[in-house]
Parts: structure tokens; C-alpha cells; sequence
């Protein structure tokens, strides 16, 4: 709440003096040896900040926020790490999610339906996939990519670039009632601060920064999208983009990130390919657990020992399949009986995510060992 | 035109009696002696393939047709080296052309409109590039790539999967004429061979085996084109790809060929751009000599001296850009009198091709010196 106080001066405060607490017991002359400026290091001394904080305390309590100082478990542990963490989170909705496995998808706000049904369709696939969509709720991909989320009842984070009790813009109060409710919103700005312009790109670094890595789905060519995989870039986060028709000013900047060395993303598998062994092991063990595999597996050698959840046509598929040699998918639907084409495509996805079958090209499948 | 005996055994036969004429002095035995069959040594010595030889010369007499055999000079020096080179190739039209700079444009016979437009806009710029473009005259994107660039007057070969007398498509037939005449039409397979299924692939190593690099336009899932990409990178060709939205099942070659390393290419100077710098400096110098540049640059201290074929619009575009700050194309136009956008942009464009200007990011231009 100081004025002229910014974000990596901040930070190098509680380095300094350890504590917050210990920085506002410090005199003005211990201030300005830090380098603090006469008029920071005295309003900083002075405690006129406190009655702001106090407001602040206030706002929160009445908006259900917390806040989430940079030391403490619930800070996404990746944030911490970029160049300059902000020092403390207001957040609204589930704290664990900040360090789940998270996969940003933004993009422009004025797409094409293109861009609105691919952002659509592939933040409902990662979702289901078990990773948290972050993003930012501006008008356009962010919103089709949280609403896509939400209505595949995943996890989805939404970074403002104002107050987590404002909302911007206006028309999504609904849906940042539900992500509050079901997902969560984060700011660095404080309670009641407003959607000034020059906070977006502030915002987006955040993003970036607890994100494993940043999906650019359309935006033209001095987007915010890329600045944001820019930013995703320099913090080492991995780069993906959509590609589109080259005369669609949309489909530019991706096409162009692309170009630059972001990995070109057709389908959800494509960003889980690249993140680390470990997450998508996680990924897959989470995604047995839910639909009970294990059991599945044991189940075949013993069929009345187990009570799996997993109906009998994603097992029957799974019988179908074998270790070695793929099986053409029209193969499959002539062979699975009671079901429609597109429930055993859906079985299929779902065996996918799991791990235990894997999708080779010609639309065949194969099954793979469990790991 | 000896049954049984493909290129690669007739190359090696080539190699070790040195010359075409002493194979067909050879002995059966001799013959026998390099690895032939009995049936094939025998067909050989016997010199019964001597009238279907003789049958040929008849035939491109009468079509206009040149054999180039591989140890000549006009056989193309790239080819020479791929894995399987055809020991001689039929050829109707500008010989020369196989020796020049070729770019492949190559794609689905079902192209979308999406498809046929971007290869026609890249066809048409690369051609204006001073690059010959090359491609199979197939239905669909083939056949947009030859058009435009004989619509831009520029520079083509089709390399046909029959004889160079035959014609395939059937509605191609006035492209073919017109390509004969201002291009170069080539095939391996001699005169009167009938367009066999199987000859199609075949002749593809020969479209990427002579071009520095090879672009896909469209493809589905298995199609020549991704067989020509995948030949071309064998053939350590550069692979090029037009990437397109991730629901058009015709995008899904391209983009996957970008996803295993193909080139993105927006537009045509991202071809130019990754050609080796000896061809990209031979392109810049003809584009120079055709504009008369060299001439501008002297005129520009000496303006009475020089007669250059220049019009004074590309003149004074050059005269308004500077070496070292970048001017805005929406500037360029406010300030040069007397000329449509479009004019100011293709002038723009010629500057671009000479190598004289280069165009930055946000539509504006910066002026190069000339090497």
C-alpha cells in the first residue's frame, strides 16, 4: 500500500529485514540505507500505509479473500522463482489449485469462431486431462478457455488485473462467481483496485510465471498474448501455439510464435507430450486413480475380485486392444457391441488419458503397458 | 527400356562399363557377371529393347521432346545425388531450368479454397522471387502453383508420373501446352507411358529431389505430399509447410510436417529466408539487374547520369527510407504523391525482391545496403 514502493524493491525489503513486520519497525534512516528513497522510507516509517492495510483486511473479509504472502506454502512455488514475484496473492476460491499442474491458454480478445471453438475444445481436453487452465479472463479466449473448463467440471485459475473484487469486464460477473466458487482467482493488485490498462501486462506474468507452460490461441501481431509468451519464454515456461489459415490476422501471432520455436498444438496431447516426465506421470496415476484402472487391470486375471468404477464398455475396449499391434478404430466399432461410435471414442479418450492405451496415427489404438 | 531392370541396377551398370553404348556391346555373361538376372542379361545382349529405343526417338521427335541422360550437363546436378537417380529424364521445353534455383509447391488434389489461395499467392510471390517452382501438375494445389506462376510470368517445371507426351489430368491439357512452351516439362518414364497409380510416388523424389526445399500447401493424414516431405528431408531438402486452422482435416499434413520440424511459412520470404546465402545473394542480384538498382544507387549522387529502367514511384519510395530508423508504410503512403496504396505497396514489394529494402515487423520498412 506505499506509494513509489514497487514489487522488486518489495521483495528485496523482506530480504533484507527478514520479516514485514521487522521492515515497519525499522527507522527511516535504516530504510534509506536500503536505497529507499527520503519520501518512500518515510511513509514507509510513518505507518500511514497501515490504515489502507486495515481496509484492506476488511475488504477481504467481506469478499472471502486471503492473502498469500510470497513466504508461505500455498505461494505457487514456480512464481517465486521468476525475476519479480509479486510479495504478497489475494486470492479468492480453492488455494491448492496455485500448485497444481497448471497449462495457461490465452489469446486475443476479439477471435475468430475458430479460435473460440479450439481454445473451447482443447482447454476441455487438458482439463480432463487433470491439468488447472489458468488464465485471465479478458473477453474472448480466456473466457471461452475458464467456461470450457467449467463446464467439463475441471479446475480452472483466473488472474485479474485488478481487485479480486472487481470484476472486468463487467459482463463476466457470473463467471467469476462460479471460478470463485469452483476454481480461483488471484491478484496481486489489492482488494477494490481498479482495471487500470497498464495492469494487464503486469498480470500476465503471473500467469506465465505458475504456469508449466503458456497455449497462444489467436492474436494478431503486438497481441498481449504475446507478450505473455514472451514473458513465458524468458521464465522458461514451455511456448504453445494454434496454428491457423496464414490469411487470418488472427491466426498471426501464433503462426509467428510458431515460427519463433513455440510447439505447434493440434490437439491436447500435443502440450502433454512436452511437460516433464513427473507431471505427466501425475497426470496419469491421478486420472487411474479416478477411473479405478488399477483394478482393471488386476480384474482381467480375476473379473469377480474387483468393484471398479469403470463401466464394462471401457473394458471391453480394453480387451480389444492388444500390446503389439494397433487396431484401426472402424475395427473397433464393428467389433464393441451396445455402443455408439462416439461413446467408445470417448472410452477411448479416457483410457488415453489414463495412460493405458495410446492413439497412433490412422486413428488406430494400442494398448501400453501401465507404468 | 529393358523389363526387369530399375534405376539403381541401371545406374551401377552404367558405372562399371562407364558408357551406355559399351552395356549394350556387353556379353550376357558379362552382364551376368555384374548381378543381372539371366532374363534381364539376356533381354540386354540380345538387343531386343533396340526397336522400343529406336520407337522412342520417333516419338519425342515428333512431341519436341530432349533426352537428358545423367552424365550430361543439363541433367540436374541435385538430383544426381539423391539415393536413386533416374539414369535419363524426358524433357519438353526450357532445358535450362533444371539447373536454376526450384522450389516445390506440392499438396492435395481436394484442395479447400484456403488452400488453392495460399498456394497461389506463394506460387506467384516465389516466382517473382526469381525462384522456378516446381510441381506434379496434379489436380488441386499442383495445378494452382503452376498457374500462378505463369499468370506472374514466372518460371516452371512439371515433372510428370507418364510421358512427357501424355497428359494427366485431362483437363491440364492447355497448362501442360503452355508449360512446354514458357517452362519445362520433365518425366523418367518414356514417351507414351500411360499415368500408372504407382508412378505417382516415384516421380515425387524427382519434384523434391531437384529443388532446394519442398513446400506442402494442404494434406490429410497419409498423402503424397507428406511422402514428398518426408523424400525431400531423406534427400536433405528443406521442408516447408503452410500451416491452417486445426479443424480443416487438409491442414492436418502440414501442420503435423511443422510439428516434426518443417519450416512455418506465412509467406514467401519465409521460404527465401532459409534458402543457402550463395541462393539467396543469386536471387537478390537478378532481382537488382532486372530493376536496374545498381544504376538507382549510382543515380541517387548523380541523378542525370543514369537511364534506369526504374520508375520514378519504386525511385522515390527508396529516396523517403533511411539505413537506420524503420518508416511506417501508412507514413510512406502519406508522403508519396501521386501513387495508389497498392501501387506504393507493390513498389514496396520490388524494393523487398532487390534485396534493397526490408520489411519489419508492424508493416515498416528500413533500407539495407546493398552487398
Amino acid at each position: 500500500m506505499t506509494p513509489g514502493l514497487g514489487t522488486r524493491k518489495a521483495g528485496q525489503l523482506v530480504e533484507i529485514f527478514r520479516t514485514p513486520q521487522a521492515i515497519f519497525r525499522a527507522s527511516r534512516s535504516e530504510l534509506q540505507g536500503t536505497g529507499l528513497s527520503a519520501a518512500v522510507a518515510q511513509s514507509v516509517a510513518s505507518g500511514c500505509a497501515f490504515e489502507d492495510a486495515a481496509d484492506q483486511r476488511e475488504k477481504m473479509a467481506e469478499a472471502g479473500a486471503e492473502l498469500i504472502p510470497i513466504r508461505t506454502p500455498l505461494y505457487p512455488a514456480a512464481l517465486r522463482e521468476i525475476f519479480d514475484p509479486p510479495p504478497v496473492l489475494f486470492a479468492c476460491g480453492h488455494m491448492e489449485l496455485l500448485n497444481s499442474p497448471m497449462v495457461a491458454i490465452v489469446g486475443t480478445r476479439r477471435p475468430t469462431p475458430y479460435g473460440v471453438a479450439a481454445a473451447t475444445r482443447i482447454a476441455r481436453d487438458l482439463a480432463n486431462a487433470g491439468l488447472t487452465i489458468s488464465s485471465g479472463m479478458a473477453r474472448g479466449i480466456d473466457t471461452a478457455a475458464h467456461r470450457a473448463v467449467l463446464e467439463a467440471e475441471g479446475l480452472t485459475v483466473a488472474v485479474f488485473g485488478c481487485g479480486v473484487d472487481q470484476v472486468y469486464p463487467s459482463e463476466n460477473r457470473n463467471l467469476a462467481d462460479e471460478i470463485a466458487k469452483k476454481g480461483l482467482i488471484v491478484s496481486e493488485f489489492p482488494m477494490g483496485a481498479p482495471p487500470y490498462p497498464q495492469n494487464f501486462p503486469i498480470r500476465n506474468r503471473i500467469i506465465s510465471g505458475f504456469s508449466l507452460g503458456v497455449l497462444v490461441v489467436e492474436g494478431g501481431e503486438y497481441s498481449g498474448s504475446a507478450i505473455t509468451a514472451k514473458l513465458a519464454a524468458e521464465q522458461g515456461r514451455e511456448v504453445f501455439a494454434v496454428p491457423g489459415n496464414v490469411t487470418s490476422k488472427m491466426s498471426w501471432g501464433p503462426n509467428l510464435l510458431i515460427k519463433q520455436g513455440a510447439k505447434l498444438v493440434q490437439e491436447w496431447n500435443d502440450v502433454v507430450v512436452e511437460l516433464k516426465p513427473e507431471v505427466r506421470r501425475q497426470l496419469a496415476n491421478a486420472e487411474r486413480r479416478r477411473l479405478n484402472i488399477n483394478d482393471i487391470e488386476a480384474s482381467e486375471t480375476n473379473p469377480s475380485g474387483s468393484a471398479s468404477i469403470l463401466n464394462s464398455l471401457t473394458r471391453s475396449i480394453l480387451g480389444l486392444l492388444e500390446h503389439d499391434s494397433a487396431k484401426g478404430l472402424d475395427l473397433l466399432i464393428e467389433q464393441v457391441e451396445n455402443a455408439s461410435p462416439s461413446e467408445i471414442i470417448a472410452a477411448l479418450f479416457e483410457l488415453e488419458l489414463g495412460g493405458l492405451v495410446r492413439q497412433l496415427p490412422g486413428k488406430s489404438y494400442i494398448r501400453v503397458w501401465a507404468d
